[in-house]
């Protein structure tokens, strides 16, 4: 099986990793994780929604949080595209392609389509956004870990190369994959349309679910300091994993798991993806490198926790995963 | 006069700010300077040239010296397009438009075009570049400020509004400007096409000179340190400005002087700006802060000192600039 | 002229600079600048008067204002001595050698003795205050500078030898100090009991006047992020000189103004001084390193503006002072 | 049983924690670690023996390793007293307790006294060594962790208030300690005499053995980019535990294993710790956020593996432990 290729000509401008929807139990504890802990930007809020975005963040949301009395779910992904011409031609293409899209109003939004992706997650495109004012230079207001901007969604997928075709099909780009030694059988990808490591990110499990998504932070500092932060609130356990380095996308990360258990990573490192002639690098599935460059590797719950999506079943994983987590790692005898 | 607007079917994919070709009186010297001191990548060398790149990047080079005995002057700057077929476009738009184009063979780089922009600037197209092995995660290569990746190149025009529109009708678009109160007479104008700040700025005086290029560097702490390497070596006098922060493109930045007098920016923070919705951040003239958040003024030289083009006369500038240097803040009696 | 020597078996035990108490026109002013932007504790206030203190302090105070309707003076520097035992010994030092001293009650200190040195400075002397939490793991309360501890004191003083010998006669010990080339003629001291880099420094000029005085910082963020922070509250004219980095001492540094003129540093780095066989270090007055490393001098006020003491008279320095100024090295035609 | 009080009038001034003398097997396997990974500074070196110190040190080593091929020991850990007096009182006093102490000559260091103190631990005491240059500004040497000077050691002792009495009858302060909850039965206390949180670290186990020594260093950066270092290396098993915060002590911490197993720690915060009324911090047993603000509790070897002092043999400890490692903590279903 050989990996699969970008299609260069796009049929529409996908331009990148737009937004998040999920539902919370309660949207002050919720208010209080992302705005006042971590330091996102409330845009709007009422008794059933919260929107929030990071500090240098000129669009009206990147993150929505429902309120759902029942167990968090991801309703939805957001995907931008570069004009609401490329939303027509999108239309047109998933009609050709017989995907049921389907325009929807959303508010603060423009025009936007809804449908469901080749591994069954609810995705929506749209081409524009309320604008808002950046706070980028409103430096008194950062705190916490001063998040700047979404950046990626990462997605257990049950067959992640059907998934990876599904976006490549649209324009995406592979900048990093891992694949068993020897063969080309994908067990994670990482695809972008905004010229840098990654907006979406498929690794293989029972899916769809939403692992994580991803907001951008400054500075190492800022790493360090909602980590404190977390430990001086007396709510350590909110960490998840790290502060450690990711071999795949060079990412200094941190995970942190909101009061219903979705999770956020927070990280400062990225590079520049956008010439047609870098090829995508590749892990071995053996090389344990990939997912920590340093310390030690992540627990079952990194590894097996995720958010479902709304109304969605899952599928048994293609490929059967054993990852070295934590607990394996040290009953080896480190 | 109403301020140029981007053509959004650009007719074809510029991609990003690539390379810049300066020339040098002594190799050695700009190899202590950029390589030992800043931390640059020697990607190639030999007796009449100096291939140079940042930490990350797989391309072959983004900063060229070349041996001359002269001056130092800049020979030309790079941009990429995305595709081979964006070249044939790139050259059928210039003939359509009466801009002289023409192929060259470049070394470690795939075709390439040649032409002057409407300022006068010697510019070079291509497609694709030869692939080198990123080292960013070769932490233990790291020194002086780490430089991962050329940003964007900063010409003084004598005619930004001419220039602007030179490249907002090839699809480059503007994320800030600087215009005389009340007016769009344009002082200053950041073009961009990899989807953050600036791939090119233009700023009003004697031109075409190329004020700086800039690679962005990965914290604050390599901003000092660089600066505190300078210090321990004896020669801080090559720093010509900073550390501070730019209140356009909230760059916080050091500038250098090489030993040819020719001036790197070294910064650390950018913004991301893709949304068609995002109105260009306007600041009046008179706004002081455009250039400096905090701190003092740049001093004359920063703003009146530049690199001229090879063979290129320069023009006086349309608009008389009057800057508050620092020499006039402290006159003022600050 | 010999550089004054310590003497080694101290008469009494000083331990530190401990704090500092000046005027302010309004203390709502001085609240907001020292608290809400700079980031110190406030321990206690009413209406004549506000006690701050770093993050990390145990101690009642460091900093205290008196409200005062006049023009900002300082009324009183602080030390600390180990014990009441010290202080005894202190108070039966100074009769021997002809100093007035007397005892006086200070509210939220122990019992406290006041004198003036031999340059005429206010200080005073005790051995405890009231003790009240650390709160350096309080991470959520850190803003602005993150300031953890008052750190030293800079002196104005007409005659630094004068000066240095009254604090080497009771242990202080030199670190660093300037003087002319060729002689031991002295523009400069660096003075410190507590084993680092300073608790007091003279340095030549129309005195007694208070210079600065000084609070460590944890991180080179926290220096930028300051100055951004007053960048962005538009106050960016507060700050008075940096960042930059000291030749001596090894300070990364910014100078701030308060409301009153008051000049506070706010620094990261030092060095241990402790061991008896390390020499002081001296710098030539004509080596401009000592106190840029890099970047620009400082500006005329930065060298002859400080705050005066209460009710005390100044004189004209011993040498005559003509240092390299911002404005002086830029007619030089950098 | 009380806490054991320090003695103010101490019979001889120890100034600080000073330096450790190791086993190694390979001389040059140990310098690679130390000089070129970690960036210590290499003063003295023969076919036996390795001298080591902080960039910032002006002594001639603080960490010294002798090669001898069996497992690596610890010889002798060293403090340093204020002047030639003190180590002349030091000799008196410790004839005067009956505790065996005799001068010795050692190389590069001044007059010296070797003894064992109440654990069993060998401890030499000096005043003086040869002087070498400070490196603290020469900041292109800067590599690695960039470690600035040694600061404290942490001892596994058998009965830890035993050791502390031994230290605090000779002015050793108390910063920090863990008792039992509802009683003074002590598990670690951390005790100091250069002013600030720890020269000596003594912690409940088998004993006597050195858990580990620890330099400074100077920024979050510089933790960072060690693990970094580590892992662009392929070595990333050096890295034992971290990075993370100490509830104790505020340490940002990162501790590595050295070619021969010995444990070094290199942190960034610390705190002062001057003043008399300042009050001993307790942690209760029974709290976990002690040994971690935030992350993960230490693993099992952390806990329970140290370093061997030369020819001692070690005792069961007067106290069970049984802390939360790592693996139970897995264990317990996080």
């Amino acid at each position: 099986m050989a990996l699969p290729q970008p299609r260069l000509d796009a049929p529409f401008n996908v331009t990148r990793a737009s937004h998040v929807v999920l539902t919370g139990k309660d949207l002050a504890a919720s208010r209080a994780f992302y705005a006042d802990i971590i330091g996102l930007v409330v845009t709007y809020e009422d008794e059933s929604c919260l929107y929030l975005r990071g500090l240098e963040e000129a669009c009206h949301h990147s993150l929505v949080i429902r309120k759902d009395g029942g167990a968090g779910v991801c309703e939805r992904i957001g995907l931008r595209v570069f004009t609401e011409r490329d939303l027509e031609l999108a239309k047109k293409y998933f009609d050709s392609v017989g995907i049921a899209a389907r325009w929807v109003d959303v508010p603060f939004q423009g025009r936007t389509l809804h449908l469901d992706d080749a591994c069954g997650m609810p995705v929506e495109l749209c081409a524009t956004m309320d604008d808002v004012p950046r706070y980028m230079q409103d430096f008194h207001r950062f705190h916490g870990a001063s998040p700047q901007r979404l950046d990626h969604f990462q997605i257990v997928a049950s067959d992640v190369e059907r998934a990876t075709r599904f976006y490549t099909d649209i324009g995406f780009r592979i900048t990093e994959y891992t694949a068993t030694d020897g063969t080309e059988d994908l067990w994670g990808v990482w695809l972008q349309r905004k010229g840098n490591t990654h907006d979406i990110v498929f690794t293989n499990g029972e899916g769809p679910r939403l692992h994580h998504f991803a907001f951008t932070i400054p500075d190492t500092h800022d790493l360090i300091h909602i980590c404190d932060v977390a430990g001086s609130l007396g709510i350590a356990d909110v960490i998840d994993r790290g502060p450690g380095r990711h071999g795949i996308s060079n990412a200094l990360f941190v995970y942190l798991r909101d009061p219903d258990g979705h999770r956020i990573e927070l990280f400062t490192t990225h590079y520049q993806a956008i010439d047609i002639e870098t090829r995508p690098i590749r892990w071995d599935l053996s090389n344990t490198r990939r997912s920590q460059l340093w310390g030690l590797p992540a627990s079952k719950r990194w590894f097996f926790e995720a958010t479902r999506f709304k109304d969605k079943k899952t599928s048994e994983p293609v490929l059967k995963a054993d990852p070295v987590t934590l607990e394996k790692f040290l009953a080896m005898g480190r």
